[in-house]
């Protein structure tokens, strides 16, 4: 990657080569160890002239310093310094006692050595009495606290699994052991579990594993290609051609395409990252942003509480993100992009084909036909996709942006990979096993012993907009039935609906309701449609979804707290862009987006005009009208498996989209050219069916109703 | 089309003519008027010994009489003929007094012309005051009953537009004029209304309309490619090639692809129809259709509660097909299917390809990485695609099943077309014209004096399973929490969830609920998953819709019970196909889902077992349990119109899917083979940017967390 043309690029290699210089030079490299060194986004305060000027072509805007953000271990010590490029300096340094850093594969490799070494745990899997040739493999994962342990000090579950085959890529989950030992931050043996393996038994860490029972061992539950090797023949080779390429232009990060700028960003958490989205040069977003997930397992047995995942705050999308393959990932004219991220010393690490840009027809974008004349015009839709896959252990994520010539868009997440598994009993052996023994209460048995915990995926979009300005508001629209009976209103047949406008005032969570088709709008109130007088704004095409479904009380939901409603507006704030709080590793929770509302609505009174902000218009500094706000959009799946989840998941997709609300004059689609074979070259199917009898009615012409 | 090859064909051309014949030698040509001569399907019971052994393949089945429904006016009486093909015979006939026939375009013709032609319409089109040139256009819509007329009269709308071009094709719904008339079935005029044009006005039967207000004469509200020629030249061309052909393959209406096999079918009224859904050869529905929509108007104001379409039982979905245009409306190798409907006089009529068959790719149909070797095993998605377009008036409705691979269906409407406009004042001429005058509350102002009323759209999509038989339930899953404290389930750290599951016993109408994860399954109790233990099924994913917005009490309602609630399950009737009623048009209400399940729950008592069927299990003819049912899903849009839905609609999709549950050992998508770049021929992008760079790190090979 070239130096970079925009603020809002990311760090090239050369520039995380020199923040991590300046650190070392500031220390030395024996007691740093790197884990994060990305771009400090610079200040929206900065931007906005930075952009102003951009778009308005006429000078070149000066840009912002370019910022480091690196988190680093000095001496043990966990530290985040803000680096300043150009200057070649540390401009601030956080001292972040007693937080943890996202997962560290280098402790996590060493804590599965020193697991399998410990002599408990090799009587322990002795004590399992697996069939020979049985390879042990131990899955750790990070710690979803319950409360047992203090959380100050890192801690790995280690999973225990074994796979019959010599080949590395068998399934490994298709044999989950009785067995799950905890590891402490110095690598010792904590805790040995054994796993409650009925439906209604209990947690046991004394004692022995239960014996690996052989009648477990099954086939078909292998899902890579050379151990599952019957593959359909009857799916024919299908090709896209652009002759003339793509109708994207790339200038590094900046993609135009079909009226839409954006500027492509990519860092270790969030992955691909959105920035400065304009259709036809008007603003509509100034980030967009996959910005946590959590994924609760919803067995109440100790220790499944434990598996309690933020793919993003502990793993990182950009550190699971995969090395998209041509034609395999993506089909057709493929741009990719790289990404960088940086080694535990400091050295600039690229991660090839994290992204990939290339576009789809998606059949009919619009369509009319003239009944008097007989004529139709009709034409395609093109779409721009952005895509992203991430591995997070077991399980894959695809995340997707869709961009459609009608200025709309969706943020697509498809959910794949192999389920997390945990081992179950066998039912008892009898003629009517099926009706004599329930099916179990938190999973599903996907095949002998194998049990798919239900759990939950739940994603935040977060949608930092800036509708032609930023300067905008929420508004929930309702549409409800007229009275019957009104004196104001006449109803007289019982037929009549309207709508409700209500304007957001202060920062809150919300919910989805299809009953009053309740629409959320993001406006801006000082720009209005010139015949609708409405304000001009995007709407929110949500993905109804079940929030989470752990107690309040609990500390998953006080670490997930964007999991409580469907929607959030709240005050943009540089600092806030993770909803469950900056770390989420081990995190105790209450730092999340309901705690930076309610530290805002209760907190600092008594200053300024009485209302806390010091700006004279008397709301707060919750008030959300006309103000630059982001809106956060929580959805996702409640995930109980299906057995055809297993043994590797059939993408489940949830779709959001973003949709222009009186924001153009009209149609933004109206100049896609009308759709003609001359250019889409299709090709007839003939079946040899009678087509020789097809003239004995030919000349009738028009349909008579 | 050929001889029939199967009971599910639709009828042949010749077969069409057959019936005609038979009823023109009975009466006389002179006296029948044909409405409809469409296939009588055969009765289910009849067709599963039928199916069965077919499917057995043991030898050849023979096929149940071949029987046509006939539709016809003799000497003004309209009746329902049901005709033996095979035997060349009348078998039964029901007279249809005071029913009305589907729209009827020779009657809506005649009443446009005797409209135009009437002396006190003149007057009050000259009253109008037109611009020089501008042209009359006058749309007939059938009548919604408001409960001011006779129902058993026809009556026909006629709505007032005009268009400024010479164009034919221009785009007259820009130009609504204050002026709407009601003809008489003897074509008379029977009322003059002029129409609510401020936004809380009343009324007005009497005197002159008002005046059109130059002011009106916009630009911009063209759609049709010669009138709207500023296209944009960006959207680079896109080929489909499928070098081996497609993946499908065609034996008249059979289609097999990918493990699917099903038959098409096509009728006047629902269009599209399947019958025979079977997957790898097990069966999962024994017909799919669109059953009914229904499109009611919001403004309460007389006459606009006349605006009330029943777009399938009016107008008819396979009367309104389009002729799809290969490259156009469909992109890659298509298969298109012909329908056949007949004349007023009985004669065969083609419509030319009503249905397009052609394959899509999908992106990714699943993958996982094994972290632990680097190894990608990936699978591309590609989909069966069956489309329909239908043109009802202004507007437009596109229907598309995708079959997957992975034995997921989805059903598809994409609304567009242009929005049926109403006219509207012009607001007040104020240099603050956007804060002074609200918007109305009944519509949008899309252009200068056009109001796009509020209005709904409400799908019935009507799903005939046969999960491995036809014996099947449906169940009602929630996903609930665990209770805090309960003596029998530990949930100490309040994270556990679990599913509750309930067995609709009575036939019923049942809502959708997201906040507790409510899923509808149709199952089959008789067959478990072996390591699941829970019955097989198929998921329903519909989509979140608000329901009817009339009162109860209202016609609206009433003629449209299935718009009460999203999912229904009835007991099998091979008579109830049409959730609103056999005939729609101007219909009373109070025949259809709603009416039929209440029936059954409160009348025929007393026979038999005393649950009145007579079986014998005492669950009534009302018991859905273990039996033959039907599941209809509403669905739809409040559709409060965008100025971006003008003048010309960019497509807004519903979709719903229906997904196997356990159904499948594992996921049957398994054995799609892994995706190569061998076979896809992607192409990759370069842009030029800086790629010399990449190389600096290279060799750093695996992501350091």
């Amino acid at each position: 990657m070239a130096s970079p043309r925009h603020p809002f690029d990311p760090l090239t290699a050369k520039e995380i080569q020199l923040a991590a210089d300046i650190l070392i030079c500031r220390y030395s490299a024996d007691t740093v160890i790197f884990r994060v060194i990305t771009l400090w986004e610079p200040l929206k305060a900065a931007m906005i002239p930075f952009l102003d000027m951009e778009h308005e072509g006429k000078q070149t805007p000066t840009p912002p310093p370019r910022l480091a953000k690196v988190q680093a271990h000095v001496d043990n010590t966990f530290f985040e310094f803000k680096v300043d490029l150009g200057r070649q300096s540390v401009v601030s340094e956080e001292r972040l006692d007693g937080r943890h850093s996202h997962i560290d594969s280098d402790y996590t490799r060493k804590a599965e050595v020193a697991c399998m070494a410990d002599p408990r745990v090799k009587e322990q899997v002795a004590a399992l009495n697996l069939p020979e040739g049985a390879t042990v493999v131990v899955e750790p994962w990070t710690y979803g606290p319950d409360g047992m342990n203090d959380m100050s000090k890192r801690m790995t579950m280690c999973w225990f699994y074994m796979r019959l085959s010599d080949d590395p890529d068998a399934n490994y989950y298709a044999y989950p052991l009785d067995l799950c030992v905890e590891m402490s931050e110095e690598l010792k043996v904590v805790n040995i579990f054994h796993l409650p393996s009925g439906d209604h038994d209990r947690i046991k860490t004394e004692g022995k594993p239960q014996k690996f029972d052989r009648r477990k061992i099954h086939e078909g539950s292998e899902y890579y290609p050379t151990l599952n090797t019957e593959h359909r023949t009857t799916t024919k080779p299908y090709h896209v051609s652009q002759p003339e390429g793509p109708s994207f232009s790339i200038e590094g990060n900046k993609i135009s395409w079909e009226k839409w700028t954006m500027r492509v960003g990519f860092n270790y958490r969030e992955g691909m990252t959105l920035h400065d989205v304009r259709f036809d040069n008007r603003s509509l977003f100034y980030r967009l942003s996959l910005a946590e997930m959590f994924v609760p397992y919803g067995d109440p047995r100790t220790p499944y509480p434990r598996k309690a995942a933020f793919d993003l705050g502990n793993d990182g999308a950009g550190l699971c993100a995969n090395n998209l393959q041509l034609g395999c990932d993506c089909l057709g004219h493929i741009k990719y992009y790289d990404g960088w991220l940086s080694t535990r010393a400091g050295t600039p690490l690229k991660m090839p084909n994290v992204i990939c840009c290339h576009e789809i027809d998606d059949g009919i974008l619009w369509k009319h036909t003239n009944f008097r004349t007989g004529r139709a015009a009709v034409t395609r839709s093109r779409v721009l996709v952005l895509q992203t896959v991430i591995t997070a252990s077991n399980y894959e994520y695809i995340f997707l942006f869709y961009f459609s010539q009608d200025a709309s868009l969706h943020y697509e997440v498809r959910a794949t990979g192999i389920l997390s598994t945990a081992p179950i009993n066998l039912p008892p052996t009898t003629t009517t096993t099926t009706t004599t023994t329930p099916p179990p209460s938190h999973g599903t048995v996907v095949a002998p012993g194998v049990l798919a915990p239900y759990h939950q995926h739940l994603f935040s979009l977060r949608i930092d907009p800036a509708i032609d300005g930023h300067a905008n508001s929420l508004l929930v629209e309702e549409s409800h039935p007229l009275p019957l009976h009104s004196p104001t209103t006449p109803n007289p047949h019982g037929v009549g609906y309207t709508t409700t406008q209500t304007y957001i005032a202060h920062e809150t969570g919300l919910d989805l309701d299809h009953r009053v088709n309740r629409v959320f709008k993001i406006v801006n109130e000082s720009v209005r449609h010139p015949t609708a007088r409405a304000p001009v704004g995007v709407r929110l095409l949500p993905c109804y979804s079940q929030m989470l479904l752990a107690h309040p009380s609990s500390l998953h939901a006080k670490r997930s707290e964007f999991a409580a409603h469907a929607v959030w507006v709240t005050r943009y704030d540089d600092a806030e862009l993770f909803p469950a709080g900056r770390f989420t590793m081990q995190s105790p929770g209450g730092e999340g987006i309901a705690s930076w509302i309610e530290g805002r609505r209760k907190g600092r009174k008594g200053r300024g005009d009485g209302d806390g902000d010091g700006d004279g218009d008397g709301d707060g500094e919750s008030g959300v009208r006309n103000r630059d706000i982001v809106i956060w959009h929580t959805f996702g799946s409640t995930h109980n498996p299906r057995a055809e989840d297993w043994p590797v998941m059939p993408v489940e997709k949830m779709i959001v989209g973003l949709k222009p609300v009186n924001f153009f004059e009209r149609n933004p689609a109206l100049d896609v050219a009308p759709s003609t074979q001359e250019r889409n070259l299709s090709v007839l199917v003939e079946d040899g069916d009678g087509q020789g009898e097809k003239g004995c009615c030919e000349g009738v012409e028009s349909v008579d109703m």
